[in-house]
């Protein structure tokens, strides 16, 4: 069984290959009404377009949405909204290699298992590639949510490089192409990933997506709960390893004492004193900030060979060839924000067909 | 829009609160001709009970199954399995403090919040007692899976103290109440538990767990991976606040070096080195053991007062009384081991409609 | 794949066996704070129980419903509501003939084919026991739609013999055991089937639901529309062969000019002069009353015997023992008024998700 | 809650509308290894395409299939496949009337009441135009059901003028424009359209669909049942008021003597004497012709002015202007046939999942 749709209520489809003609998504649910036209959407796909610093592929794909359905007069009309992007940058080139050995921590071997069969060029269905239209449901999904919930992220560690969280400045991510929040951990970062970059090696990292303004009461138990329907959002990122909520695997450490969040009523409002909790109790939203974080592996495409066998059976020793991509976790942060948002979609509408506001 | 059901092929629907007069699930999809009855089910319920040690909730339950539908002289037959446990431990006594003063840190308030009713005994539906039937669903999961797969999960790390993974032995899990697989770890984690308890403080933990001799194959693009659906049934978990697969957030400090799992036929079968990966490419199984781990928090319900507010929006200060639970991490094993069982059961049928074997 | 479940927003899980020890529902989704309790939903399992007059099975069943959960201090809290039904009368029998013999038009043959096993007691799973769960969810269905809409149901036809819809009362239905709206109709009805009954043999029937008070808007393209959705939720009922919305098949013989629904606007409303599309104009109610019928076959079990083989592959001939149903389209009745309720509460919150009103 | 999706395991989205830049579909779960192109799905499109006789209407489209997706090298690999058709034929026009006035019958008013806004241009999502999607996913899961499986549709009344059954020849059907499958009603029906046409007016029809070939065991209870799925499926297509299995409304008039289908083994084969069950026994298939019915309504654009309202709310009469459909149950045909492909494919792989073969 192949499942490429997520969400309930506002569900996204998505479709297409690294190298095929077009990838695309549609986009289900999506509430009447809407001012929807492709400028709404193409700022946060050239927000996670490759090839714009160094440190990431150096695949030019101009990545312009077309709008073919469910939008109309500038306005969604509540039926499925089709996007579309071509595929531009398909280099002709000889797939030979790549067609019959393995690259070692790719899908290729997994998905031959599985199907027997696998669209090989440039990795197929399972490209990042795919991510794209992840990226364009969620411009949908934040015009749903409407200016009141504003998601942002950060990339918060590259390698052994965490940023100090006292030094965090949400305004400073835009400004530098790795969505980096900490003016001093920048120049390590760059530092560290030119060397990476230099080695032919790669590197893993980590990145924080937070929610402000969500309403309280979104979620649901028990097997829909904003936080577990977030952390399947957040781990079907390519080389996602981890998601935390809050504190995370922190809070194995805590006490009760350390991890309680102190309520109290300031000017007739529920105020929380901390935020261990990342916004969400019993699954369910409680106008904090919601805080996710997720781990994304170093990825295996590396200038160093690695022993892999061929489809035939044959073992080789595999080094990729051709682009490079030093640190997958930086484009993974506007597709972090953009499953953030498309989770919140779906459950503020879910929430409000259950109990209707 | 309320979700109590997980699963695509294999699906299992719960439902029940702490203090009604009972709980159940009903699993649907099951395949027909696997020999059932409750006896296949209770070991695994009385390995979750609580009250087995001092380290966990003193409630007691008898937690005996009854299978309602869908087995017939000994097999399941295809159509829905109902199992129903009636709750008998459900002590008399005054729920007018938990009525009206939110617990921190509990669901209390988001379901309030939610829903402008909750039931507050015991903690309703957000109560743990939920995970009784996913333990019991997970033992009709393995039945699915069948003698090969084989399901197993340990506690590794308790509050600051993690296992030494140099002397981790699966044989000694069942040996103790912790489900502590490292001998010497073991003292550490009572004494210190001990301390905690005593102190009317509460703890996190880490807990691991591990399927071997899960076929090649299972799993799917894209959004139905089969570790983004293992991190929504982990992270469902009452107090479960991160998830990770393999390496996890480990991998973000790795290289790609270090994080390759390279690969070589050996004897006519595919064999990898190293299992960074956790047993999973590109959302499908390499047939490499399964791994995940998830942290759990500490339970809010301490002996120290913390600020909260009631119902009515007056601040108070609220403490636990009556029962108390040092590390909810404990019971969380055999709840862990039963959601992986539960999501490869459904995988595997998912993977056989689609691909036929 | 078995699916026992059926609904978007408003979920309904049934499970359970004619001749097992019970049988019941889980309703997922239901908005919380509705007023409910088992004398909500005991009259209309009292309406559909059989044994009520001669021309049903005479099995006798108490269908006293139990809430296990869902409920709290009388109203409902938007968790799981599980309902369950003590199966009483579990005659002890032989059924060394059921379980070999196929019954002529039962499920027996395909149960067998399809799973390899069958609970062969009352039918097992494809008892119309099943359908006391329906009408048991079609009440908590009705508490959400809430009085203004009203759902109505009678039979129209008995075998040759329809009603003259001229002569249709409503208010006459629930004085007859028959459901008959028809005064004139009664006594044919009465007579037919007494002989029917007499000669062991059974007849078929077309059931008539109709719901007041819908509002406009609700159902949805393409794949959600109002009218396909209770399609299939009749279709499910045990018996059923046919259904029809408005003019269903009379339609195929109508011009345009014939089937045309003209609007006006009067007092500011929207008015139709007439009904023919049967209250869903492109899968969207209109405001109008929503009509549907369904045609029920005769039951199969009679007393004539009918050439069948047994599970062993030898030719048998296979007469019906014991109780005997002549015309199951009578209880059929409230069944169907209960999957329409369920369709409306289901599409009334899917709409509300989506639009938000 | 919009919903254009269909299937669990062989899932269907389809999008667009009529005057949009294109429309499509997205087909999901489909097994891998299916040769498959383009060549496969033109035909089926080409046997749908309007303007092919004077009786349907005359817009003019190529309806030329695009694959974009989950093909590589002439197969399918698993993953999403994409179809789309560009629209040519958008005649550019005055839409201002069509804007605002309602078109009694058609889906205007209730849209506008649903979602505050519509794509007016040709009926925009509501335009029989999707069912070209249906089409094209019914192709591709007849290439599911392999050569085994024949489904073939036909038109068996138009208006008052039912088929003679004795005279039905299903080779009849391809060889007119009608998919009449009666010699001798052919040019009683040709005759007939002709005036309907002439006089600006239109009629009804009923269409049927039959498959054989299919194997024993696909369906399931209760909710999942083959015949309800189909009775979803067919009663989603435009203008479908009513859909039967089998006898269908008939069996309403049958005794059960009448009605029984008995069985025999004939060499080791199971053999039913009749099919008055339409290939299907408690929801699941018995290996006999699976044989289902629709109603198709007269399309309400008819050249008789039919009194309506505006979108201000003002009594206006609307008469259709330009293209005009006289019987739209002919191209209903070939769209009845590829949704039983549909459900049949998605079972299929169902049952697999559930009981292996």
């Amino acid at each position: 069984m192949s499942y490429n749709t997520f969400g309930h209520m506002f569900r996204v489809t998505t479709w297409g290959e690294s190298h095929g003609p077009a990838i695309g998504c549609v986009i289900d649910g999506c509430p009447p009404r809407i001012p929807l036209d492709a400028g709404d959407i193409q700022p946060w796909l050239d927000r996670r377009r490759p090839g714009q610093s160094k440190f990431t592929t150096q695949r030019q794909e101009a990545d312009q949405v077309e709008i073919l359905s469910g939008v109309f007069e500038g306005q969604t009309t509540g039926t499925p909204i089709s996007l579309l992007i071509r595929n531009t940058d398909q280099r002709s080139r000889d797939y030979g290699d790549i067609a019959t050995r393995y690259r070692p921590g790719h899908a290729d071997v997994a998905y031959d298992t599985k199907y027997g069969i696998r669209d090989y060029r440039g990795g197929g269905r399972s490209s990042a590639r795919e991510t794209a239209m992840r990226v364009a449901a969620g411009a949908v999904a934040r015009k749903v949510l409407g200016a009141g919930v504003r998601i942002r992220g950060a990339m918060v560690q590259v390698g052994p490089h965490a940023i100090n969280r006292a030094r965090l400045e949400w305004d400073l991510v835009d400004t530098n192409p790795l969505f980096c929040p900490d003016a001093q951990a920048l120049p390590v970062w760059e530092e560290y990933l030119a060397d990476i970059r230099k080695k032919g090696s790669s590197i893993g990292a980590v990145v924080e997506v937070m929610a402000e303004g969500v309403p309280a009461g979104l979620g649901a138990p028990i097997y829909g709960k904003l936080d577990s329907d977030l952390a399947m959002a957040l781990m079907s990122i390519n080389a996602v390893k981890g998601v935390e909520i809050g504190e995370g695997f922190a809070a194995a450490s805590l006490t009760g004492e350390e991890n309680a969040d102190p309520m109290r009523m300031e000017d007739g409002q529920l105020r929380f004193a901390s935020n261990h909790a990342g916004g969400v109790l019993g699954g369910i939203s409680t106008g904090q900030p919601l805080v996710a974080r997720f781990a994304v592996k170093p990825t295996s495409s590396i200038l160093t060979p690695v022993p892999s066998v061929t489809r035939e059976g044959e073992n080789v020793d595999v080094m990729t060839k051709g682009r490079h991509d030093p640190c997958v976790g930086i484009r993974a942060v506007p597709v972090g924000e953009a499953m953030m948002a498309c989770v919140l979609a779906d459950h503020l509408l879910r929430h409000r067909g259950q109990v209707g506001s």
